[in-house]
């Protein structure tokens, strides 16, 4: 996969949640090995679909970190992740998404986005079926990690 | 949402089970609350996108189920979900919905499938974001329990 694809991701869920969040997420190194597999409590997922390409992209959170991006985002703090919550995630997983294909529109790479789905539960693991590559990428903050998942195929 | 759209998932996912695994599913009340959510230990999801509609779909097992299931289809049975396991249920869930694309494009609703997501984690919720209605049928088999959750946005 080309990296051409990945970096519109990761600028733009920095940007998201630096502009609607106050929150800055540290990148740390990013790992392509098959068997790694992004791990949250709360993680949002979308599904792309185009021309050249088919994918998708998923953002995982630790629940301190979820509640401390709604503390930002919506000045209240929930004590565990709530209705609220998974949709705040479900609006930071399309605004992440529409960033980058703004992005990659540009370059040439054009797809439509389907709608988010909002996992929750204790250290779910998530795993993107496709033949190709994937990168997993860890983020991490003082309230706790983040992992960008995001893969696609060729079509 | 027109039951057009719901229905062709429901057979589908009967017969993939049916062919595939010898399994029989009884499906039970669907429900239409928006506060409704599919729980399972491993889910597939996957992403649609078409000129007309986009939407999502998931399909939740209980790990018992899933077992199960992995033992018919493919004569062993792990102790718990492991990797094989969740490529099982990605594989099933291209194959719900690429049979019920084929119905539904008979009817005149196309739709690309993107690629599917595997969540696993006990007792996780799926929530499905979009402004429609959503539809969460629960299924259930002497082996255990499967949620399918469909939703399609008019785009």
């Amino acid at each position: 996969m080309n990296v051409e694809f990945i970096n519109p991701f990761i600028a733009s869920l920095i940007n998201v949640l630096e502009t609607m969040a106050q929150t800055k997420l540290q990148p740390g190194k990013p790992k392509k090995k098959a068997d790694e597999v992004a791990r949250g409590d709360v993680s949002g997922l979308i599904g792309m679909v185009g021309p050249q390409v088919k994918g998708s992209f998923s953002i995982s959170f630790d629940e301190s970190l979820a509640l401390e991006i709604m503390h930002r985002m919506l000045g209240e703090k929930p004590a565990k992740i709530d209705a609220e919550v998974t949709d705040m995630v479900g609006e930071i997983t399309n605004m992440v998404t529409g960033g980058a294909k703004l992005e990659l529109a540009k370059k040439g790479y054009d797809f439509d986005m389907a709608t988010p789905i909002v996992v929750s539960g204790r250290q779910h693991t998530i795993t993107h079926k496709v033949d190709g590559p994937k990168i997993v990428l860890p983020f991490t903050n003082e309230a706790g990690n983040a992992s960008l998942e995001i893969c696609f195929d060729k079509v």
